[in-house]
């Protein structure tokens, strides 16, 4: 019921998931059965799915703890429930992200030695991606937080993308120790410490170029560079629609860059990208945008069974547990 | 003295400065004349230009207070004292960033009722560009500093750049009152109290979008923001060359886009738009990037040609007056 347009996206998006990969995972799909199934039949007969009744629905805009407390039979609320109790493997969602940070941390419980779970999220760089977080879950946190973040990156990009010691930076406002806020300032000393391939601090240029595998920092800042990175498209695009007015060489060029630009400007582009992980949890969850398209769900239903299959979570719990040098 | 290829840069950049717009400035060259002596000479007689001796120079990668300290006549603390002593209207360098914004400081000294001067950048946007402050001069911020920019801010586009009633928007990651980190929560009551054109919060995507004329955060955020967005036309250019290799038809429409993607990237290159102003001391001060080529140079002193004749510290002054309700 999470998202821009739901049901009918999140529909249409289990279906090309389980169209892309027949046979390797069922599909829960957790809201109204009066919305559902309307959207269900449009597809005919799909072996692999099947509804589970939620009565309640959070809505984008409620103030998460309160509509969690108050909605207990919400779809958010029931779809983790389902993976605490074993029934489902992972939990997927575009719906409020408060209430599905709220509700997986609650419900499924926090791994040992975590202090706040981390959402992270894949940027684009001249070379392999890089996984930023915090982008957005916690925004005032001290130096312990930044370390966790690094650790629960450093397990992610070694489990799910095969890094053998992905290579781990603070992002930071210069590149010498002793830079930046308080808070980046005594957590560089905790990663220095660590057994982490910590290679320093990096600057907000070294994300696109791909210097690490593993960028750090609080969720007030990855969310505000989340964001500035997802609207770079559009202001291209703007740019040279506007490049192309100006004359008829313009227009010539533009139309013929357009498929090329198209396909640059893709991997910037979040409904790719296919949600975030939260990282910390007992339990596989996967938070996607609100504006989520079929692909988008797609993806991330994709990416929730390659995480299930690799055991994130054991692999995040074992990383922290030898993280301390 | 100051930049990556000085003097040579310098000198190179204030000769186009002065061709560009003769007889609307004269320039004081700061440094040693042994090593601007030769650099003159190879652009022959010059009459809007002299050499002021500063025997010191203080290194790129020196602890600024500590250079300023021992440096008494480096070129930074001799230009700048021109400027005090009203020998120049304006200050110029793109040598140690933060020697720079110190010497300013405590030599101009602050306007009254600023507590922390700060560094605007503009960044390009769908629109008309949109100031980001603080650009990376005030680390840790106070919501009270966050306050004092949106001002300069606004002072600064409606003298600079005409506009009347400039638009202000909190960075921060989310749209609600009551979003984000504890300074972030405070400096929006300011704002909504003032009497600026406040718009509220926008997102990290809002900056390219041009939703706003000001965008004000602290000076971490603001220069991994600036470090961020000058790395995109590298990031671009990177991937356009990939995908070029990969096909014949690749090839040919980057061949043919390349003028229009130039065209394009030239707006988020930061030797456009020619060092960032410091905002908030009594004087005009102008600090340009290490890397400057000349023509950034020549863009930071037409600038500063701009500021003093517009009267730029005046009018700061003027709207921190009247900004309280």
């Amino acid at each position: 019921m999470g998202g821009d347009h739901a049901p009918a996206h999140v529909v249409d998006g289990a279906a090309l998931a389980l169209r892309h990969s027949p046979g390797a995972f069922r599909l829960l799909l957790v809201g109204r059965p009066d919305r559902l199934e309307p959207e269900l039949a449009r597809h005919g007969r799909q072996p692999g799915w099947e509804v589970v009744e939620a009565p309640q629905v959070i809505e984008m805009g409620e103030a998460p703890n309160e509509a969690l407390r108050s909605k207990k039979d919400s779809s958010i609320a029931v779809g983790v429930r389902l993976v605490r109790e074993g029934r489902a493997g992972a939990f997927v969602s575009a719906g409020n992200t408060g209430a599905v940070l709220s509700a997986s941390t609650l419900t499924l419980g926090r791994l040992p030695g975590v202090g706040r779970p981390t959402i992270g999220t894949l940027f684009p760089t001249a070379g392999a991606p890089c996984l930023l977080l915090d982008a957005g879950a916690s925004v005032d946190c001290r130096p312990r937080h930044l370390f966790e973040f690094a650790v629960m990156g450093a397990a992610y990009m070694a489990t799910v993308r095969g890094i053998a010691r992905p290579r781990v930076g603070l992002v930071n406002i210069g590149e010498e120790e002793g830079k930046g806020n308080e808070a980046a300032q005594e957590a560089y000393q905790l990663l220095r410490a660590s057994t982490l391939e910590f290679v320093g601090n990096i600057e907000g240029r070294d994300i696109l170029r791909g210097t690490v595998d593993v960028a750090v920092c609080d969720g007030f800042v990855g969310n505000i560079l989340l964001k500035f990175g997802e609207s770079v498209p559009q202001f291209l695009k703007a740019r040279f629609t506007d490049y192309a007015r100006r004359s008829i060489r313009g227009r010539v060029t533009a139309l013929l860059a357009r498929s090329g630009l198209r396909s640059v400007l893709r991997d910037l582009d979040y409904q790719h990208h296919g949600g975030v992980p939260l990282l910390g949890v007992n339990g596989v969850s996967i938070i996607g945008h609100g504006g989520s398209t079929p692909l988008a769900f797609m993806n991330m239903i994709l990416r929730a069974e390659e995480l299930v299959r690799k055991r994130l979570p054991s692999a995040i719990q074992e990383y922290l547990q030898k993280a301390h040098a």
